[in-house]
């Protein structure tokens, strides 16, 4: 049981957790901090907080502070919590990128660290304030935390246990490991996704190519539609791993070039038989 | 209006086409000519075809031969056609790759090509058998025909007629235009999609990148999860299309890689938005 919980950023993952805490009678007290009188009046109004303010000293007493705005903000956001952080209040973000934001947390915070735990909801990234927040968001859905090395075993297991209480299945990665696998599984293929639309865009039949577009190119293609600006941020931010899956990746398809210009059919069908077995266990697996 | 109809190959393209044309009072009789006496048995029960043979000798009075079978398979099905065909009888495909069959015609029905059309319904690819076909699979649907310098125009007319009464959607490309088409918005993204599962498998971090791969993870792999061996014969009869698509596509990669090593937030604040765009416009524009 908290007494007080602070947001800041009370959009689609901030106000989720908020209610679901509410929900199930674990925390007392919700104070959204956030810039836009709007989305505040909006967030009061469907009880999504109790109180809200623009003044960092409301964190002062808070017994956790989650920081739930866009990565390029955090570091102002935790510049701002510095001076007025009592020294129990527990700090945790839900930042998609986590090498970026555990250096933010040493910048900032260096005192605080063993109350500072970077973490990652993965739900829906469609953040249009708090009218998005809801109940039982996070069933189901996987958290990411990845403790610092400085951070408490007290810390992690509060935090995991409100996650938990959502219906969260946890997993603990180190920042390094975190980075890698989004770059893999997530930055990779958008960046992918973007560049062969871009690709198609500028061959001579382009025209055709789009009228013809069916159902494979619309699945294969949906990612590219995603916020240009959000993703220019995640791309910056997680650059390192996401050149070494890129690099990787360019590999496969030099392989797979090779492959075609030999006309080496045997090649090819391994290569496509590996990833269709490994891609129809996996839709099994995750049910998604 | 059609005398009689013969469907080489009876699954979900070629039975399909036929209950539309039985149902909108445009053919008399259906002939299915097929190999596996379960599947023909299965057409006559399901009323697909109204007489189901293995032999070839039943094209010979045909107004029209559809041959839906693989693409791996119409060398042989034409081979078999070439002696009996009477002088009438049009003969039209339905091929997912189209230089490789505009040859064939060429090789096995050299003295009848005013009467071959060679033709793309682009409709779903899960061929499995005459229990598949089914009733307005055509509505809304593109068919593409690609007419040989050959064929003759009456030829494109009943085909093209045929198709639009099923309520399909003609396009008219070369053979060149619609393998380059099919290169780009379908045969492309297969193989990326298959390259990109398979460096997932090898990186370091595979297990819990499986894990936690969600949504654009699932849209983005769903035809990695396509058959190997049809993907590996439509590579190979499409490979120098193919090749040149993936040479385009790379040199995409170039570009991203040097804007990610630069770190240059503009540069790729271009691409996405470029590429987010067009992917909306489609998204609209097709329906999909």
């Amino acid at each position: 049981m908290i007494d007080k919980l602070v947001v800041v950023g009370v959009g689609l993952i901030g106000g989720s957790l908020a209610l679901d805490l509410k929900h199930a009678g674990l925390v007392r007290r919700v104070v959204g901090i956030g810039r836009s009188p709007e989305n505040m009046a909006r967030a009061l109004q469907l009880q999504v907080i109790d109180e809200a303010t623009s003044d960092y000293a409301a964190a002062a007493d808070a017994d956790l502070v989650l920081i739930a705005t866009p990565v390029g903000q955090m570091g102002r956001v935790m510049a701002g919590l510095a001076p007025v952080l009592g020294p129990h209040t527990i700090v945790t973000d839900a930042g998609s990128t986590k090498r970026d934001v555990a250096a933010l947390y040493r910048q900032h915070l260096p005192d605080h660290l063993p109350r500072c735990l970077p973490a990652h909801p993965i739900a829906g990234s469609d953040l249009s304030g708090a009218s998005a927040a809801r109940y039982g968001l996070y069933q189901d859905r996987h958290v990411v935390l990845c403790p610092l090395a400085e951070t408490a075993p007290a810390t992690v297991e509060l935090v995991g246990r409100l996650w938990q209480s959502c219906g969260a299945r946890l997993v603990q990665l180190s920042t390094e490991e975190h980075d890698a696998v989004f770059a893999s599984v997530s930055h990779l293929p958008h960046l992918l996704a973007f560049s062969y639309v871009n690709g198609v865009l500028d061959r001579p039949h382009a025209e055709a190519s789009f009228e013809l577009a069916s159902t494979g190119f619309r699945d294969f293609t949906r990612i590219a539609g995603s916020h240009a600006e959000m993703w220019r941020d995640i791309a910056l931010a997680n650059r390192v791993p996401l050149l070494a899956e890129l690099s990787a990746f360019e590999a496969r398809l030099t392989a797979l070039r090779a492959a075609l210009e030999a006309a080496d059919g045997a090649a090819l069908h391994e290569l496509f038989e590996r990833a269709s077995a490994a891609r129809q266990r996996w839709g099994k697996h995750s049910g998604l």
